[in-house]
């Protein structure tokens, strides 16, 4: 099946094209990029060099789409929705990176992001966490794949919220994020000589992911759901470490926490729940599509601790986009995504 | 003045001696290691080669004590205490930065950390937190120093507990660690190998400095306060950020919260609180004695959110020491303190 | 084809079991490690957790090889020669990573090792990189996988060497090496607060690894090559940048330094000679079986500057130690080698 | 004594102010950023929050002078030699860190940098590398600050030169330099996520420092000395370790290399020559006006290897310019630069 990556030369491009490589159904047909139009890919990203011969283009979707079976579109938000809507006029599969269609309310996405440039497509879109919404990714024709701190979060919140065990507001997510979440950008705080040695929160409860979490943690509880979420950044390339503080509705212990999240992951080939006493890893999970996840209770004070650890450039973007586009395509979903981590 | 450092081959020990090195009034007149008894301190410490002209001795608390105006004590918990109690009975003025006198109640030690090795000296040490506690400090004969995660919870939640501000049962600490807070162990997952590009919880609910938190906390608020501790480790050497999740009695805005933070440290040389907007950042404080911290609400759903920054090995330990000695000692607190943070 | 990783506790034996997962032919039969005899792979390396269904055995090599097509050692030098002799008496091909049986004469190898544990099979070994001796490795029963610091070298030396083009007196290597190179070792300059913003060099002109380097080039030379060979240890947890500086024999250009270098390694899957201008760096290899090169000469005096990376523990180890296993076991060479670099 | 810092906001600059901050002789009268003029210091650099109360301004070399005893220009090459010259012109004495006063030959300074801005100024300009102009620096009125990477390589190669004892072609220096030294410059390569794991050769014997190298070793040797310069980029923020590798003109012993060594900085206060076997770390010079320097030979083939390791902001820019500006004014050389280095 041919794909093309739109927006190949960020980071999250360059993972879709690092894992589409090794993909043994998926084919490369086309990488596209603005200002790289021309260039070839191996120029632009050097650890490719060899591997992949192509150039970056201008993107044309309707000209692309008559060759595509799937297209991953990998662009910042707000640019993403002309491309998805071409390529949807057009008939092609999308599995969309950005923010464009993540969330379902035109307004909530107005209030975090402007005014939405194709709300029409909103109905379509499925919210691409396979864990959570399998069946209607299955066959889908347009997937918003969520965000990369919303699937570390809601991947463990999930079975609780689902039970009804929690109280609702205030739920509090810590989570601390490498650097490469935040793309290629050139900003003095991403700089090595910045960041090295270093950490602190950012965008206090004023992240656009936060209404992304509330949105499908609220599906997920019947009711809404608020939290306070507060991003981190860590001297890291890659991975996103969340710790998640809520009060059980009525008393839970730490073994019944911990069954829980078992039981609701057990066959899970990408979500691996930690024995007792383990603790989530950046280490373990590096350059896979795994999401670690574990659950204790403070038994001094009833508080759930809920842990995850996932690498935000493959199970929080691209291989989660992956997943997602094996389930679009009617392939098995692991296909291609079962590379071990890279550890140490 | 003529000081010791007993326990000196460690970090915290070898941080005393980059302080003292340039300290105008303390002048280090011994340094102690049972391991290193005999070694040049340049040998074990390359860094400081050519600074010190001094060799590790065998810790004799009695023969030193003649010849000493103070001593810091930078030993392990249950090894300090011993020493600790030799030197106070020859009279000399001891900072302790072990664990063996933060908490008050002997049962609480004995339940963290086994029998108390000298409970009969609990009742004459100070918690030294000079800014909590700046007055008991002042000539004080023993001060037990703070470990470097109560550090930075108390500061920040200090002027809220002690106006009553917050309701006292789950109030969530999660604090993100530099790797030098293990000292100089050899573990596995303290080698870099494992510990770069990595990030995890440890410990969770059920770390030692919960209980020195709860203690002090509870001195502040009035009445029992519960917090919920998760300590994580992340790929850096020093500095310590710490983000506090808490539910306030009533209402509470964002400013109020900034404002009452602001005057409580008015005034103080270590604690700066940032303006509105900024977070801390361990990249501000490394090296220097500061603990920045800031206050923010989530107006979404009432939460506040404290944050703090500090160098784990400087106001988390040694330099908090110095600050103790210096007061314990009639100096200015800050005397050879005012150093820098080394940034970039 | 069913393949044994023994010794597979360690950093190589990980990166062994990482490849082997994905490798469409080798089937992994069992791991062994005398400290882990017994625990389940998952448990002590959690990032394979869920990934193969195996603990730990002891090794019993008479019995393990009625199961093996082949086996890997990834045994500490001296304890690996035992093991391979008694694979070979029971007909098993064995791919050895240690340095066993890369040196050809026994004297050389007491000088720098001690008494070799088994001389009688150093008739049979064939060096194993594949680049520069593919038909003796080819169908080989016993092959000895290079050092990490020799492939570096000696990739982009070969073809200079090879030509004579080169006083053999004096050629000076600068590596500089990521961590993993020495294992899992509990040393505390190994800690992450000892090594993170830190480099230095190490065993200078005094490293196991320079009479293997001289060993190769002498005989790529046809005449005695001595070197001077400096190893340093640089922040990173993989990888080896090594900068070559020597003096050509006459006159040559840079133009002519670089096509020598294509046309040696034109076809090769694994070495990658980038175009002029640009030096290797370990961003483009992390977790891949290249070796990129690169050529420069110091026109203002002659010099030539020959550079290489590569990723110590894939064609510095593992990943060369199953390509070598593919050519034994008359596979194509690149079978499960062709992941791309995991970048960024 | 009043200074000025021009050109304060980059991270020489901030590295001057964290120095002369605990200067007990100079006060910082002013600090200049056409970028930045009117933002208070402490909201540029947050580490300097609350620790001087100056707002950046725009220069105004004629208009500063009439407050001055002394001004450090931390301004790039080419925009530094005008305001120099102002200065100058006004009778104030100039410490200056960028290039443009190095190169005492203005036609190899155009084949480099480009037509020189001040050429008039080049006969007073002495090169500030005390420990090797000390009497010239000592009251001069502009003094030319080393590079970082001459000084590395410069302090060991000096007692060698100076006796005649190298061969003075193909000399090999061989830098591996933190991020810090490229300035707060935002470049794709210098971004965490490019850079963390990551090193790599740049400008290979290409790069500006290698005739400033030349021009000094050449003055040491009496006659023309000619280098092969290769710097690497390796993830720290800070430091240079160096290694060189030269050929003796007769044959060396290591002991009377070190020897030679020892007895060229007995007496120095910021050249540190290790005892044999020790090798120069990073970790042991950071944040100090340290240079540590070693020397090797390698018995086998007779080639001298000498190693230094120097924080490129302090010894390698900011220290060294507060050591020349002592020099120049007749403090004590050492006065503010005592500080012992920040480790672990």
């Amino acid at each position: 099946m041919r794909v093309a990556v739109l927006g190949a030369s960020g980071y999250a491009g360059l993972e879709l094209l690092r894992i589409l490589l090794r993909h043994p159904v998926f084919e490369i047909a086309a990488v596209t990029s603005e200002q790289r139009a021309g260039q070839p890919v191996g120029d632009a990203f050097p650890a490719l060099r060899g591997q992949l011969d192509l150039a970056f283009e201008s993107a044309d979707p309707a000209r692309l789409a008559s060759k595509l079976d799937l297209a991953f579109a990998a662009l910042p938000h707000a640019a993403s929705a002309p491309s998805v809507a071409a390529l949807r006029r057009a008939g092609v599969a999308v599995a969309d990176l950005s923010a464009d269609f993540r969330l379902r309310d035109p307004a909530l996405y107005r209030e975090w992001y402007g005014d939405h440039p194709a709300p029409g497509l909103l109905a379509e879109a499925v919210y691409g966490l396979p864990e959570l919404h399998r069946e209607k990714v299955r066959g889908a024709g347009l997937v918003a794949c969520p965000g990369c701190y919303p699937t570390g979060a809601l991947l463990p919140l999930a079975p609780f919220l689902r039970e009804g065990l929690l109280e609702t507001t205030g739920i509090a997510i810590d989570s601390k994020s490498g650097v490469s979440g935040a793309g290629r950008k050139l900003e003095v705080g991403y700089l090595f000589a910045e960041l090295d040695e270093n950490a602190h929160a950012y965008k206090v409860a004023a992240h656009r992911h936060a209404p992304e979490i509330e949105q499908e943690a609220s599906a997920l509880a019947g009711s809404p759901v608020r939290v306070t979420f507060v991003p981190h950044l860590i001297p890291t390339i890659r991975g996103i470490v969340t710790s998640i503080y809520a009060r059980p509705r009525r008393p839970l212990s730490a073994a019944a926490a911990r069954e829980l999240l078992s039981a609701a992951y057990r066959g899970e080939r990408f979500v691996r729940v930690l024995p007792a006493g383990e603790t989530p890893r950046l280490a373990s999970v590096r350059g896979s599509n795994f999401c670690d996840v574990a659950a204790f209770v403070d038994e001094r004070n009833g508080t759930l601790v809920l842990l995850s650890a996932l690498d935000n450039l493959v199970k929080g973007a691209s291989g989660q986009a992956v997943q997602c586009a094996n389930l679009m395509r009617g392939l098995p979903e692991e296909t291609g995504l079962l590379e071990a981590p890279l550890a140490p």
